[in-house]
């Protein structure tokens, strides 16, 4: 029972296939080969417009290099104040971005409301040079609370952020299990809502190692290229990273991936919210359950083989506690999860 | 006949199973299982010391990481003029160091010499705080001409660059044809000779995209895994590029892929170096081999099928090309190449 | 009646006198002359103890070198959330330090309580790499509210630092006003109460534009003058900035300027303390008082004549203003304001 | 006989009588006094066209503000080997512009040609991430060498430059001794052959500290602001940097002190050229003159009271040494530097 993260997990059967076919024979490196050049009009299609689109290995990797290739080292960059580039990148936008100033806005549900996003803007004077300017929004989709924003959420966010003249980047390291979920397009979910660009993970939901970042409109691209090179993330062998993506698009597998995933912690929260001892914190919308819960409780899970994270210390004898389900979570396993917790 | 690159060649079939078996099941992430925590000690043993070691995905990430982690800003990293840091990296070094400065020494056949390096260093008085300092010198191995090091040879330049309070670092990329091709053991072409920390390459012979930053000082590298983290190179399903060290290294993977890798441009050095208007312009020591021909000699090659890079603009109607050959260079291509050449 | 600034008044008499001596002849450049060398053993008396010590031209310049010596680009630096450093320098600390992450902690009055260290600093897992590593605690001293940390309230949160293995940076744009206040040595105000390194400012105390960085174990500053110059602040000729700090220095001159600031602020706040529709916000501990008063009030004070700033956008048809007092505020500037406001 | 730097002398009374009358009141901090507003006005007087300016105080401060504000990150800078950006500023440039790469161009007298910048542009694949992308070309006026560029010359390199899409910086530390030999007017020697912006340097030539970064074309400049005060060059009493350049530029100050500096080089030039033992290395186009004489002569003119520095170190029992000379070197330490020299 490993809860602990979906990267725990390994690599869906035909993304596996599809690394083992790209090593036959030879092909151009640094991302000249064919494979590689078909990246950009898969996820065209899949988002119904234009992109340009560049393949990473990491999602912070995609996160930094969107964010540097959009924020100038003056800029301030506004996100939710858990979310994961602000507490856990070992502050890796601020190396990219040589400096910028990540601004942490609270919200319920890990989620930036129009309030919160207005109030901070208040701090920032347009052209005060003393204050950094407002150059991002950066929001996760999922959030870090595992909640989601729905495309008019993320219209109104955006709103206030173009009227700044900021753009809006989207973190979506699980990006699938947020469109699985809302049951809404993909280009309804980013750039229709107003968003430009998007970190979109794959690893996380079933591939080796494989992010896309995607700039909805192209030209914002210029220069993340040699961003990407100089920071060491243009891979020789690009094939072996490319390969995963076409083979994650293909069929909607990323989709159906992640519905799997999305059932399972559908299912846990679905049990758990049933005990009387557990509460569930967070509206459970995609693939991450938070539960509140008697750290006895805690304990006696993990003796039953169950694996988690504490999300912080505990208090009053409680820990709230993440669970994490993914593509190949087998639904027994939250099954047993309810079943231990509801046991005496 | 693709002999543009190593990089062209796709994945020795033994690192191919292992990361098709490291996808079963789970497996802790960000390199904490127990793969990963395996490779430093599989590194320890074919170097025959401790050592520190971290897994990335790109020579130029392991280049860069591994010099800022021993130079600061105001550093100064010395290295052959045509050395891959120096003009191949986007300057990446620069931008991982936060400044430092990259001093590029001439010298034949890609080879730093102990004149240069100490006429180079004659420029930076120690102290001097309007000149960056002397921090790191940085050898090829191979060097960018397909040429080596011999031990002493490194013993003599690590001797000045240690009497000045730099480190060493070896680029070796390519590092397995090196040893494949001297016949000294990797200790003695590393830390026995002077070398305080290498880039070891495993990509171009055979792996789908590995390498290890290995410090010879383990105390070196106490901000190592820091620096990694915040410039994105921290995979979060590591154990996949953990599998691809570790076949690498078992039974001599390594070497045997690098002895055929060489075989292969020694066969193409030796035929071609027969023939009257093909001049092999530097030593063939590795896997690469350059060349002087007609302008007329190098169109009919590739009107042939043959796959390679000029080496700089064509001069006197000749130009110079550089063949490299893989671990999976079929000899035929060697031949077939050395026969269209001596064609009339 | 200005009171927007202590910048905004000239230079103490003293000052000009000795930057004008300082014109006469020839000297070493770059800070190599007798009274640049003479700096440091002043600063030592001034403290009691041996210091390395460095003069620069701005109080930004001299945070964000003294940040960047001693934070790594990994390391995360604490300071309240309204400190000058987090929201008055456009994110100078980050592009000095290569993209540290400055963590603001909130606190009555501008200031960090021990409390509130503790809470965010358990937030950052020493150890684990996605976190950025506590590596300095910063202080104002004056807070951005005027207010003054007791050298037993330094020493308390110094300790929790030290245990944490960071350093502690006093940002002490007005060190003078604070020590004229405080009544207390340099020295119990600074390493004695647990400092490491000092933001020493004499610009808005009287200086034309001179502020030094002192390190109180001279062993943490070895990199800094490498930092000065690539940052552009070794100024060639050094000697007029000296000039400033050994004139500020002689006769407690500095004292003396901040004690006469320090009556102004103090004449400020008595009187308008008396004001039924004035509240003074914050205690006035230094050279600056903060009112909330009506917004017609401060609109009449302006129209006879008052400079200063909002802080803050009005709220309830109430304004926070600050004043700032200098070594040159007229006495009756003082007067007037407070009768000002009392006239109906 | 002090010709170590033009450093080394002091103010120019009108420039310390200005900074004097600026300590007169109050005034807005930051660079919102109006004297600090009149800068830009009267330097696009002087430079016969509209500009954006900027006062900071250093040349290091000028040069790289200048060109991170026209260079990007993956961006390449070209400039003369011995450049002062390149060897005397501890890779203040590298810092600046986040890790951009300067190329050094051989050339006679310390000057770039035509033909070595167009050798060094062909290294440099337009497009290819693996390089840095030439961004900006950078002129030193007067050189290194104390040489000069005719317009014609400048109007040349400057039109390679902008064919491959680049900047054209010049580094005027001394620009006021360049165009006091020149005879030509400033625009000629700036915008009208080719310069997008300019270091144009008081500092030396008699000012206490205050440099002009000028943009000709006022849009190049839309981030400079945030990169002054980012980097900590945002003065708060900038009135008193202001104030030396609008001094500087009253009555052609700052030409007829040149005039001063130049003629005592020339003077010295003129007597030194006809000593048998003495060779003139570069010819003295400006305030500095190298020679070439015998280590016993070079010790004997030290033994004699004269303070220069060694260009390098000795060669055949020569050595080259630089004189440099400024607005305030008396004519008779050139006439007694000439006898000495002379003397058996």
């Amino acid at each position: 029972m490993n809860f602990l993260s979906d990267n725990a997990y390994g690599v869906l059967p035909e993304i596996l296939a599809a690394v083992t076919a790209a090593a036959e024979g030879t092909a151009a490196s640094y991302g000249s080969d064919d494979l590689s050049h078909s990246v950009e009009a898969r996820l065209a299609a899949v988002f119904d417009t234009p992109v340009a689109a560049f393949a990473v290995i990491s999602g912070t990797a995609a996160n930094a290099l969107a964010l540097a290739t959009l924020c100038p080292p003056h800029g301030a960059i506004f996100c939710h104040a858990e979310a994961h580039i602000a507490v856990d990148e070992c502050a890796a936008p601020e190396f990219f971005t040589h400096g910028a100033k990540l601004v942490g806005i609270d919200g319920a549900d890990g989620k930036v409301t129009p309030e919160g996003l207005t109030r901070a803007l208040s701090h920032f004077l347009k052209g005060f040079v003393h204050h950094p300017q407002p150059a991002i929004l950066s929001l996760s989709q999922p959030t870090e609370c595992g909640t989601l924003y729905k495309p008019d959420e993320i219209a109104a966010l955006a709103a206030i952020a173009h009227t700044h003249g900021m753009k809006v980047h989207m973190d979506g390291a699980r990006f699938g299990n947020a469109i699985a979920s809302l049951g809404v397009s993909p280009a309804d979910a980013s750039w229709r809502s107003g968003v430009d660009v998007l970190s979109f993970g794959a690893t996380k939901n079933g591939a080796m190692g494989a992010e896309a970042v995607i700039f909805f409109t192209p030209a914002d691209a210029s220069d993340f290229a040699y961003r990407r090179k100089k920071a060491g993330h243009l891979i020789s062998k690009m094939r072996f990273v490319s390969a995963q993506l076409v083979a994650y698009l293909a069929d909607d597998l990323w989709l159906r991936a992640a519905q799997t995933a999305n059932a399972r912690a559908t299912k846990l929260a679905d049990g758990l919210s049933k005990i009387a001892s557990v509460e569930v914190v967070h509206p459970t919308e995609a693939n991450e359950v938070f539960l509140r819960l008697p750290v006895t409780l805690a304990l006696k899970l993990r003796d039953g083989g169950a694996q988690f994270y504490d999300w912080g210390p505990p208090e009053n004898d409680h820990s709230v506690i993440r669970l994490v389900t993914s593509f190949a979570t087998p639904a027994e396993d939250a099954e047993r999860f309810v079943a231990l917790a509801q046991s005496k």
